[in-house]
C-alpha cells in the first residue's frame, strides 16, 4: 500500500462527493451558498472524513454508505474555520494562503455561511436517516446523530476556552481538556462514526476511539511543534505565531524537545491499537505516522 | 377559555422545561454556558413552543412528547437572535430592554452561544430520538428532524437577504420572499411538529400548515405595524426604526392601512382554516387574534 497514493484516492472520492452538495442553483440567497461553497471547497487535507471512510473499510468495503456522515464531518469543519477566523475570535485575514470567508464576503455573509454550515451538516444526516428503512441501520444512525451533536457541543466549548484564555495564565492547567475538546472530539467522533456504521462490536470500537484520542492529541502537539519550525511557506501561517500571541501550547508548557517526545510516543501508542485489525489497518497506521511527520 | 390564562399555562410549562436544559455544572465553560442561558431565559413571549404545544394538543393531551421538540425550537430562535444582533450583522445593544449577548458578555462569546444553541437544538432531538423505541413515533421524529434542519436553512437565508439588501431597492421584490423563511418557515414548523407529533392526518396537516403560513405572515406585518405606530416603551424598539433603516416593509412597500387590512385578512384566513377542529381549537383561534392585536 502506497499512503500518499491511498489518501489522494480518499481526497478525491470526498472532493466528487462534496461537490454534490454545492447548491449552485440561482436563489436570492445565491451569495450565501457561493460564501459556503467557498470554504468548503477550498481543499485542506480532508483528514476528518478521511478517517471516517478508512475506518469504515477496516471492516466493509461499501463506503457510500458512510459518505454523508464524512461530508457533514467536513462541513462542520468548516464551520467551525469560518466562525474562528472572524473578526470577533481570532480574526484572521488568511488561512492556507487564501482570503478567509469574510474577508472575501463580508463579516455577516460569514457568520450566517458559518451558521449555514453547521446547520447543512444537520439537513444531510437527517436527509440520510429519512432514507434508511433497515431498523438496526437507523438505530446506528440515530447514535451516531446523538454522538455528533455532542462532539460540536464539545468542540464549541473548546474553541470558547482556547479565545477566552489566550495568553492567561489560566490556559496551562486547561490546555489538555481545549485540546481534546477543540480538535480530539471531532476527530473522534470520524472514528467512531466509521466504527459504528461497519458495525464495529464493542472491543473494537473501545481501541479505535483510544487510536482516535491519541491521534486527535498528536495532531494538535504537531501543529504547536509547526508554529515553532515549520516553513510558513509550507504552512501558512507565521512562524512563532503562538508564542507572538502569548498562546499555551505544548511547546510552551513542555519546551520543543518534550513535546516531539509526548508526540512520538502518543503515535507509537496509536499504531498498537491497531495491531489486531492486522494488515486492513495499514493505512490508519500510516495516516498517524502521517499526522507526525506532515510539514503543514 | 381564557386566552391570556391559557398563555400564561403554556409559557410557564415551557419556562419550567427550559430551565432543564440549563447546564449550571462547573466547568472550564462555564461563561459561555452563561451566555447560552442569559439569551434562552430572558423571557420572550415563547410563541414558537406554545404553537407546538397548541397544535398538539388540538389531537392529544400527553403533551410531555412534543416537549423536547418545543425547546429545541426555542433555542434555534434564540440562536438566531444572538448572531442577527452581531455587530457583523444588526449590531443591536438592546433586546426587550437587556443588554444584548456581545454586549453583555463579548463578541466571541456571543458567536460561539449562538453556535451553542444551534447545536443543542440538535442535542435535544437526537436525545430524544435515542430514548424513542416505538418504531412509528422513531418514524415521526426523523421526519421532524428533517424538517426541523431545512427550516433552520430557510431561516437563515431568509436572514441573510434580509441583512444583505436592507435599504436596497431589491428588498422589495424579495419582501414576501424573505418574510416566509425568515420568520414564516419556523413558524410553520412549530405547527407541523406539533400536528406530526399528535399524528395528524393529510387534510389535517394541510389545514395547519395553511394556518401556519397566515399567520407567520401576519406576526411580520404586524412587526412592521409597530415599527411605525407602536409604543416603543412597550415594544422596546424605537418607533420609526425601520423607516430610519431604510428597510422595505409592508408599510413602506403597501402603505399603513393597506397592510392593516392584509393583516386582518390574513388573521381571518387563518381562523377559518381551524373551524373543522371544532372547540378545541378555540385557543390557536385566539392565537391567531393575539399576534393581530399585540402591542409588542
Amino acid at each position: 500500500m502506497d499512503f500518499k497514493t491511498e489518501l489522494k484516492k480518499y481526497q478525491n472520492q470526498i472532493e466528487k462527493e462534496l461537490e454534490k452538495y454545492v447548491r449552485k442553483q440561482s436563489c436570492p440567497e445565491r451569495i450565501l451558498n457561493n460564501s459556503m461553497e467557498y470554504s468548503l471547497m477550498a481543499g485542506g487535507k480532508r483528514l476528518r472524513p478521511t478517517l471516517v471512510l478508512a475506518t469504515y473499510q477496516l471492516f466493509r468495503s461499501d463506503y457510500q454508505i458512510c459518505m454523508p456522515y464524512a461530508v457533514a464531518i467536513e462541513m462542520v469543519h468548516n464551520f467551525s474555520l469560518i466562525h474562528d477566523d472572524l473578526p470577533g475570535i481570532d480574526n484572521d485575514d488568511f488561512r492556507h494562503g487564501k482570503l478567509t470567508n469574510h474577508k472575501k464576503f463580508n463579516e455577516a455573509t460569514a457568520i450566517l455561511a458559518g451558521d449555514g454550515l453547521l446547520n447543512n451538516a444537520y439537513m444531510v444526516i437527517s436527509n440520510d436517516l429519512c432514507h434508511t428503512e433497515n431498523l438496526e441501520e437507523k438505530n446506528k444512525k440515530i447514535k451516531i446523530f446523538a454522538e455528533f451533536s455532542m462532539a460540536v457541543d464539545r468542540m464549541i466549548a473548546g474553541e470558547y476556552i482556547d479565545t477566552e484564555y489566550e495568553g492567561k495564565e489560566v490556559l496551562a492547567e486547561y490546555l489538555e481538556y481545549v485540546y481534546q475538546n477543540k480538535t480530539g472530539a471531532l476527530l473522534k467522533l470520524c472514528v467512531r462514526m466509521g466504527a459504528i456504521l461497519a458495525g464495529a462490536n464493542e472491543q473494537e470500537l473501545k481501541q479505535l476511539t483510544n487510536y482516535a484520542d491519541k491521534i486527535g492529541l498528536a495532531f494538535q502537539i504537531k501543529d504547536d511543534i509547526l508554529s515553532v519550525e515549520g516553513n510558513e511557506l509550507i504552512t501558512g501561517k507565521p512562524v512563532g505565531n503562538d508564542e507572538a500571541r502569548g498562546k499555551c501550547t505544548y511547546v510552551s508548557k513542555y519546551g520543543l524537545e518534550k513535546a516531539k517526545t509526548i508526540l512520538a510516543e502518543l503515535i507509537q501508542e496509536a499504531i498498537e491499537m491497531l495491531e489486531t485489525f492486522g494488515e486492513k489497518a495499514e493505512f490508519l497506521k500510516e495516516l498517524a505516522n502521517y499526522i507526525k511527520d506532515r510539514n503543514k
